[in-house]
């Protein structure tokens, strides 16, 4: 339970109501204790009806005219993004047992203060987790894997397994694993989503960096870069060796070849591919397709094909 | 073990025999005490052949002129049908312990009776779970999901996982986790395979309706909404808040950006994509491609571009 | 530890040197105790410059009248197999206990000698695994599942899990499961990623071949038959009754509908489809796109479509 001063103020706002609030909500499911936000005409207006305590309003709102009195408003450039921080204040420090019983966590594994492991997790020898993070149900956390401060690994995410790399027999076409004894380092503020999987590096390291967020089901190959604040959607297949740099934006069921470099702010949009190999360049540009080209180029290839008799 | 004339009538067929049946198999395996079933010319043959004793068999194929006099034939309309109704009750109320020891269930949880729980299965606080519900092993429930009677949850699946929502803040291009506080409702009859993850509303809900069916390694993401008897392929997307209407088929590997609304009875074609936003109609059209069009226009451009010189 | 002229013995090489090999590694980590490999020019200098006490070189650089006196060099035919040979014989028989306190296996499973079980692995009734398997952690091996001897199977896989056949009751568009009882059969030396599900067989068996390696992520339906020696990648998805001969790649998110047929040697790409029932032969041969396309025409297409105007 916060007050209302307390919230604006964590969001960058002013409000002289010391109402209390308890919690983040929908308009249609607020209470007195509730705070609500809006970014548009409609939700301003679900949110002056609704029984909210405290609403976050975007100030572009404001400038069109529409600045109603409500002394429960508070006015901020990111409406959202304060909602956003005005809810991890809310939900506090986490509840749970910092360490489950169940959880199978090897002797010499080390895990910063804060740091909680749920029910089933196993994390293996010399494994290093920073401060404050947070292990989901069951995940797995492979020997020497380094995780930095403030991690979030959802259930079931297997982390640091042995790559996909091996030679092959030419004579007899049998397969032998190349040696996979290399680590994974998930820098700060990483997060990764449910059942995800991420290989530890052959030789060398795969490493995710700071910021990063990674969503469900997702499967990120040895020796892989992802550079700072990255989002990889759902589904996404990384191969070995990608080096992916800061800012990119990868859309869910997207699959990147091995060796394939992705150059800072790109969006790839979802069920691209790129080639193994292959460079994508264009901070901000958005591509679609496999082999992936700019949308636009994209879309008026499919308009061609349909145009033709 | 029943008699053939108990499994008959189960089946809405019958017989006279009261010979002991106590599994379905292949013709090829079958003895005695098994039952099998025959859709075409070829397995009826095959089914005659062996020593199975019981044969359901399609009506049609009597119909064609094909009619011996067997003892052990059942004639019904849809004999693949009747076979899956007998081998559900030859299946009986399954085996296993109600509870394993090994699964960890937080006190606050309620399950409902004949449900059962598979070793190293977490279920967390206020989650319930309804009637003969059976949860494989290394399931999770996340606390506060809700499941209905007779759902059936394959091992390593994760339900109300975090949703993949962030706010990215302009300056820095940091990204906040938006809160995700939602639930989780899966109606009666619903079926979730093997490490499926299905995200949580984010501050509404998610729903699958009653007797839909998912396979393995499916996402489904926040605020989505599935109707009654649908069916999603292994490795299916669905990104946030799409709207799933009753009875469309998804084959596998289809993928669909955040907020689409596909109609009641459309059958999307494997790996077909659908953008964010989009809304895809017709009961009972088979749609392929990404964007998603009906599959006839899309053979059409296919053929077409190979004509090209 | 072995010494250089052991390790050399095992890769088919030779050398007079008895210096002891602790460990694999890059070139850039080297120690003494270490070996590298070269394949090229650059690895070559690479090796030549570090602190290794072995390096394994292809004879194919000799060849080309680089072959410096170095005492350390061993040639081979194959540097990188040869690499991967001694990485195993340094791995030793493997670390861990045999059976982790944590698993959970079931009084009739069987498991060959040498065979490890990792943390809260699950081993279910009648499972019978051969020697020297490796299960990892959170491994789910449901009931009669068998393996051959020297599989590998990583965290979170789940083999034997029901399959996804349904019947539609016509009336009311309700599925009724049809029975999935059959088995799972992986051969020796077969090889499973993190995560990945493999369905048993309906009635009969879906069956894994000798030699085959499939990484993570992957989905493999009901009643499949994948050859050996066969190299499946990440997020691929085989549905139900597919046969998959010796030698096949399939590379990342490729998709296979129900009762495909892919011919010995063939090489699907990246992402590419195969559409229900479809054959596709050629070995060696490189397809590419949805529905799969030699991938010299697939090109061609859509060279085609850029030009059009």
């Amino acid at each position: 339970m916060k007050t209302a001063r307390e919230l604006a103020q964590i969001a960058g706002g002013e409000t002289e109501s010391t109402v209390g609030i308890a919690r983040v909500s929908h308009p249609a499911a607020a209470g007195a204790d509730a705070l609500v936000f809006a970014q548009d005409a409609a939700s301003l207006e679900a949110a002056l009806a609704s029984a909210a305590g405290l609403i976050f309003a975007a100030e572009a709102l404001a400038a069109t005219g529409q600045r109603p009195a409500d002394p429960r408003l508070v006015w901020l450039h990111d409406a959202k993004y304060g909602f956003a921080l005005a809810g991890r204040e809310l939900r506090g420090p986490g509840e749970g047992s910092a360490l489950h019983p169940s959880a199978v966590v090897d002797d010499s594994a080390t895990l910063g203060q804060g740091t909680r492991v749920g029910a089933g997790a196993v994390i293996e020898a010399g494994a290093v987790l920073g401060l404050e993070c947070r292990i989901g149900p069951r995940v797995v956390v492979h020997a020497g894997v380094v995780l930095g401060d403030r991690c979030v690994v959802q259930a079931g995410a297997v982390l640091g397994a042995t790559g996909f790399g091996y030679v092959r027999q030419r004579e007899t076409g049998e397969y032998l694993l190349f040696p996979q004894q290399g680590t994974l380092v998930l820098e700060d503020d990483v997060e990764i989503g449910a059942n995800t999987t991420i290989d530890r590096g052959a030789l060398g390291e795969t490493r995710i960096g700071r910021g990063t967020k990674v969503d469900n089901l997702v499967h990120i190959g040895h020796n892989c870069r992802i550079g700072r604040n990255v989002v990889i959607a759902a589904q996404v297949g990384l191969s070995g060796s990608c080096v992916v740099e800061d800012g990119v934006v990868i859309a869910g069921q997207v699959g990147l070849g091995d060796h394939c470099h992705i150059g800072p702010g790109v969006v790839l949009g979802g069920q691209s591919g790129v080639y193994s190999g292959k460079t994508v360049r264009g901070p901000g540009e958005l591509f679609a397709g496999t082999p992936a080209e700019p949308a636009r180029e994209h879309m008026k290839s499919l308009a061609r094909l349909r145009r033709l008799k």
